[in-house]
């Protein structure tokens, strides 16, 4: 009998920049020519059916003209799309016409988007590099700082995936002038997600500049984008690998995930979040961590968003409730959730512990009365 | 327009041991109780319908007896298996078994199993850790070090997946006496190949035993599981993100893994490396790096093995030559091998450069005269 010890301890280096502006097509393209991703020559462009024709066939145009070699790859739009077997055809498509490991991947697009493509180039060839150019504000709050990829399967979202961190992200404003409101309004749960947990000054900003936001407004939309990307790069730097202090982006998303599961996608990511981000107000309001105040607060920006407040009427609500243990953040059986404290933070339980378990008839009741 | 930088830079240590004995299960179990993975207490048993028999079923009923929660998740035994296809079955049912973050996969099987595993292992959850209980020789000389987990798709091998580290490693060689002999001979493919790059005495301890070895003698296999750990582990060691050393690995995998995916996997992987070594050992002859007797006796130690050393009549050359370019270490379209040098020691081309552009032609003429 004899024992090795591999010894595999090394110093990561995973940094990467976002940059936040109005049109970066050619900022993008500059970039790799100044070496963003080394001697690479071959970019695979991924994009759903809705970006390409707005912004993927440009870039995939301005990357040839520049003398590179690229090919574009296009899914349905939706998340109806973020599946092992989009993901599994886009593999295929790419393998078709000869990339191998000397590719970087650049992602075109929303949250559905980037989350593909980055877990696409996490396990193509065992990891290519790859780049996000987020067109929507959901992805601008959610997918650009954290480096979490996943797709959904018919049992969960976003639970088969990897930790995933890109070259660098672009955050392209001018881009949400397209896109249809309802995304804006989804984009807006996330914004209000994090001002829920870390800023009253941005719950207020967002009370005070709805329209202008809604409008698309530059100045105010550059706001948002720093505040998202502020709040949660210092969440996430805290702790990468979320073991504790991340779970708080979960807020919302507890009951968000399940709802958007169980309406079979009918609801938007972030009006799924919206109704979670109200259930979870009210549960921080039953356990007395919330003013009624508060509560009514976080109802009334959510609805000034354009955003749903009640779970729809064609939600199973025992299906929820059932629903509910599939989120990844169960442990041992029962059911943990984060709790705002106030506006602008969440509570800490103990050390480092910054969700409680919850009993399944503290649940019930609350989706019941929605 | 604004940048952030989003700073994560961090110290990683993905250490293991790989324990070599004979009959470990105890072991295994003894080192959950003494915390290997922590606190966890859920384990999904991963195995093939072969080895489920043999050796899983054991293991998951001592971790039963020991308290803990287990499953066992069984597909079809075979390279062929080896799919995203087959990770989605298995991950559909520990899903639906309740499987979520919180749990510990234990690979018990051959090279197929730890693979397909310890991918399914990265991606489940965006990351559970998993224990490799490798029953094969196969696993011994290839799976166990280097943290390369993948699945096969019809156009490459081994393309899509992830590197992974296991939590430990463990080499049961009593499992080796129920493996069918073809199963042997296959793992010493990978032996073999081991010594023709790094250890000439290696080379001529399999030419002096290798009856004790083909007879699964203790001491012998042994010595032959700890050199083969001992080689991968160095070369790993001193890259682990595959960039240049680690390269030399691939000694006849460029034609083996061709020869692989060509026969429709009726090769078995040793067998069709053992044609790629000669193959590549008859590319080093002719660019005057091996001579003709060496090139004689790598040949002579394949067939003591009592591996294929020529190309089968079935195989269509053309094609042959045509699926060397789906290899992952295609570079601007063209053919790169590694190239031994004698016997236990590979040429350096140039400063961490183990791996040489080689025409097409040059290709061809080696495998029509095959």
């Amino acid at each position: 009998m004899s024992i090795f010890n591999v010894g595999l301890k090394k110093i990561v280096d995973d940094s990467y920049d976002i940059e936040i502006g109005f049109g970066l097509e050619s900022k993008l393209i500059s970039d790799i020519q100044n070496g963003l991703v080394g001697k690479i020559k071959k970019f695979a462009v991924i994009t759903d059916s809705i970006v390409k024709p707005l912004y993927a066939d440009n870039i995939l145009c301005m990357l040839k003209n520049a003398g590179y070699n690229a090919d574009i790859f296009v899914f349905d739009a939706g998340e109806t799309s973020k599946t092992r077997t989009t993901k599994e055809l886009l593999e295929d498509a790419m393998l078709e016409k000869g990339y191998r490991r000397d590719c970087c991947i650049i992602a075109v697009g929303g949250g559905v988007v980037t989350d593909l493509a980055g877990f696409l180039a996490g396990t193509y060839g065992r990891g290519v590099p790859f780049i996000n150019y987020a067109t929507t504000l959901l992805a601008a709050a959610d997918a650009s700082i954290g480096g979490k990829t996943a797709v959904d399967t018919p049992l969960a979202t976003n639970l088969i995936g990897i930790f995933n961190q890109p070259e660098k992200v672009y955050i392209d404003i001018a881009a949400w002038k397209t896109l249809p409101p309802k995304q804006i309004y989804s984009g807006l749960a996330e914004t209000i997600k994090h001002a829920c947990i870390a800023s009253g000054e941005l719950f207020n900003y967002l009370d005070n500049h709805m329209n202008e936001i809604l409008n698309i407004d530059k100045n105010a939309c550059e706001y948002i984008a720093n505040e998202n990307c502020r709040i949660k790069y210092e969440v996430v730097m805290k702790d990468e690998r979320e073991s504790g202090l991340r779970e708080i982006l979960n807020l919302g998303h507890t009951v968000g995930r399940a709802i958007e599961t169980v309406s079979d996608y009918k609801l938007l990511h972030g009006e799924a979040v919206a109704i979670g981000l109200v259930a979870e107000v009210k549960l921080a309001h039953k356990l007395g961590y919330v003013t009624s105040e508060q509560h009514d607060d976080v109802i009334a920006l959510l609805n000034k968003a354009c955003l749903p407040t009640q779970i729809p009427d064609y939600i199973d609500r025992e299906a929820l409730v059932k629903k509910l243990y599939t989120d990844k953040k169960v442990r041992d059986g029962q059911l943990r959730f984060v709790i705002q404290k106030g506006i602008g933070d969440v509570v800490e339980f103990e050390d480092g512990v910054f969700a409680v378990k919850i009993s399944e008839d503290t649940a019930r009741e609350i989706i019941m009365n929605m």
